[in-house]
């Protein structure tokens, strides 16, 4: 579990080992044998030697540089390191000496390699509690059953708040999410307060508080007042979270409508009015349930007619922005596709949530081809798990439910998963170039993943994926995304500073 | 990892706490404060004493069935154990002795319940190394590119059968797989050897050798030459198995046809017969393809044509027998569901490898609506995961995309997914009343699971199961069943015996 790292900057750090990162959609690059240098007063990749010799290399950058070795930390995980489960045993014999028992082979060491940390471009953070509880509810009626009653309930309790979102913020470090697009809930405080966790734990985020004051959708307990109140308690949270992170470095606000039928018009034209005074970014659902766009249609008859559907509400009031993220869009039509893609609008796609309420199969293949931007969302809790390796697992299979309709070329390969986990999300949240790849000028935002060794006695050591060693990095990747879990992810970087390590 | 538990005969035991069971398909059984009694000689459970006082019933039942408590083994789960990742931690003063340090309250006490140990009806254990690795192929390029070369593999070098044999065994039980029916490989001895470890390790077991002897779709450096040569080879294996386990009780050997098109039709009239004569249950594939099945149109015209189609082939050579198990029956015709209901046949659900190889979403509810008996299989490597609740999981997901065509009942809920993955696999194996539930009469095979409980400050114990504490318990089921794995699974038992134990 995490180790909860002190938040002192850290010193100069050298990487070296496999790094592998996402190079283009379809291509993972695996750069072996490779050191990356990080300053520690910024977070920021300032060299990378590949194919080095470590002492030739790390001398000749250290004097480029102008950096003391001996000041500087060296992750080397090129040193074999033997698991702590897999240690051999021995007995003491009579003059007290050690005799070792035979004990069969232990297993190979664990291959590690460093991966971009994941960005998660859609979280409720609020529900966490709820994660696998849904029933064989749909959306709207999740809303009301599930989801209403967990989150007015954080604003009644801080210290509940407190208790949910550590344990959100904890949870996703350790599964390697060093970015997430948080739903808060209407609450002020405890908004602010998850605000406050993040930049505390060192975990890079976007953080909303939600907005919905449609009373004939929304219960009167858990709503604001109107459109006036809705905005004035959004910029009390967008101004706690510039003064807890003036430059925005690690914690930005962003501004929250719900989704269009728990908001007036006046709400989401006063929201997208700040959004451009503003400069922010904003979020929301989109076209997640076929219930959900007829509500929409019924609601903003003006704004969604003509064929400008559901996302043409959105844009009626300024909200489809190159920095707004919609959540979802599993049954967009080509006009609404072609909208997001001219406003240069993001799309996160939850295919756990999507599977388990039942609103769809998004076809992503779809999106890309229209010049869509996408991310993986994990939407906890219409997902049931905070992992975005289970959001890039489901991404692909089910992208092969696409294709079983009949589009082949819908599927999507391990590679473009883990692209749409790391670049795709960075896009979304606007860091692209920032964080998602290992390059020069880039954050060091990253995970160190470790798979477990095959004995030759079939035993082996913690978490569910087995090496035997005859496998290739594809291969091993490939089972990384299928069977892995937070016990592979053993460290986790964001801007430099250690976030989360696992006790072994 | 499994602590490999010696082999001993245990004492009669008796567990004590909440036990959690399918009573009908959509129906889960909570039995609180129960104490459960199970004879050591024979693993079977002798009694059931539900909302009892502990020491009341105790004494009662123990001079009922003459046992002596002293001599019992008893492991009584409401007594609070912590974790060993919360206690608290001290500091030495200056004097020696310890004082606290003010640390936060530790998280509660996981929450526990015994469950019965998963049946994996499907799973071939010699593909075990491949589990992720699949690509974008589909069934028949699938087996060509990543299949037979590893299985064939196996034959030739019996060192790597035993590490990949006993790293799938040990990995089964650790996910609380209690009885697996296993496809092995064409190899005779690898096929025994497989046999020798199930019981080494106590997992309750069908083995099948695999029989393919078609040339024109089996490669040469993998298959039996002639129909003669693999109804010998089988024999040879059968034979093995019952001098390794004489009355069954443990490992029984299966007659296992490849499928279809892999083996001609002199193949399948000899294993059928086999199975007649010496009343042997069935093993074999069908239906998971549509380019399968047209291979199998075009294979056995005459046995498949008038509409018999594929599994009216397998009739034709007297397989289907209630004691034989189909895997996957994605594209099954109304006649041939008919046709299996009335041989009593039973069904392999194996959802994570029709997702991905891109099989299709096999209808699971019509199926039982056709009167057709299911149970979940794993189809490792089809299939990613050597978890059952892996494949619980994945048969929510897929028949909520087989909803999504629009028959809203086909959901299937927590509930009857936990009934096919404990009842219904226990049908499938011809083992109905006697494991897969919790019964006077039927056999101890059952595996203690625990869900960690979060702390006041967020932290939490090991896993992925967060319980706060206001949660029901369908609702703590549910959140198992979502996010749960073998971290879940403490303990794990096989007719009485321990055979798998989690380090903590």
């Amino acid at each position: 579990m995490s180790a909860n790292p002190s938040p002192s900057t850290p010193p100069n750090q050298v990487f070296i080992g496999t790094f592998i990162h996402s190079r283009a959609l379809d291509e993972l690059e695996y750069l072996h044998n490779t050191a990356v240098f990080v300053e520690g007063a910024t977070g920021t990749i300032i060299a990378i030697e590949r194919d080095c010799d470590h002492t030739r290399t790390l001398d000749e950058t250290f004097n480029r540089l102008g950096w003391s070795a001996a000041e500087c930390k060296i992750y080397d995980t090129t040193s074999p390191t033997r698991s702590n489960n897999t240690s051999s045993t021995s007995i003491q014999n009579e003059s007290g000496s050690s005799l070792p028992t035979q004990p069969p082979p232990p297993p190979p060491p664990p291959v590690r390699f460093f991966f971009p940390g994941f960005i998660d471009t859609h979280i409720h953070a609020s529900q966490y509690p709820n994660a696998g509880i849904f029933g064989k509810s749909t959306l709207l009626d999740w809303l009301n059953t599930y989801t209403f009653p967990l989150e007015a309930s954080l604003g009644r309790d801080h210290a509940k708040a407190r208790r949910v979102y550590a344990r959100c913020v904890g949870r996703t470090l350790a599964h390697g999410t060093t970015c997430a697009a948080y739903f808060a809930t209407v609450d002020v405080a405890a908004t602010n307060l998850l605000v406050d966790l993040c930049l505390a734990r060192g975990q890079r985020a976007l953080v909303g508080r939600v907005c919905m004051d449609e009373p004939s959708t929304c219960p009167p307990w858990y709503r604001d007042e109107d459109a006036a109140q809705g905005l004035a308690r959004t910029r009390e949270c967008v101004a706690h979270a510039r003064r807890a992170d003036p430059a925005g470095k690690l914690v930005r606000p962003i501004v929250t409508p719900r989704f269009a039928p728990s908001c007036t018009a006046q709400s989401m034209r006063a929201l997208g009015d700040l959004a451009r005074e503003e400069r922010l970014p904003v979020q929301t659902h989109v076209s997640e349930n076929r219930g959900e766009i007829e509500l929409v249609s019924d609601l903003f008859p003006a704004e969604a007619g003509g064929g400008r559907g559901y996302a043409g509400v959105y844009d009626a009031f300024g909200l489809l922005t190159e920095q707004t993220i919609l959540a979802h869009a599993v049954h967009l039509s080509e006009g609404e596709a072609k909208l997001l893609a001219d406003r240069g609008t993001k799309v996160s796609h939850c295919p756990c949530s999507n599977s388990a309420i039942t609103s769809g199969a998004a076809r992503v293949r779809w999106l890309l081809e229209q010049g869509v931007d996408i991310g993986l969302g994990t939407d906890v809790s219409g997902g049931y798990s905070p992992s975005v390796l289970d959001a890039a697992r489901q991404a692909a299979l089910v992208s092969r439910h696409v294709a079983m309709g009949g589009d082949e070329k819908a599927k999507l390969s391990v590679e473009e998963v883990l692209h749409l986990a790391t670049r795709g999300g960075a896009r979304c949240v606007g860091l692209e170039g920032v964080v998602g790849g290992f390059e020069v000028g880039m954050q060091w935002d990253a995970q160190l993943v470790a798979l477990g060794g095959v004995g030759e006695d079939g035993e082996g050591t913690e978490g569910n994926v087995d090496v035997f060693g005859w496998e290739s990095w594809e291969e091993m990747v490939a089972k990384w995304l299928f069977n892995g879990d937070d016990r592979n992810t053993t460290k986790v970087w964001v801007k430099g500073r250690l976030v989360h390590e696992r006790r072994s």
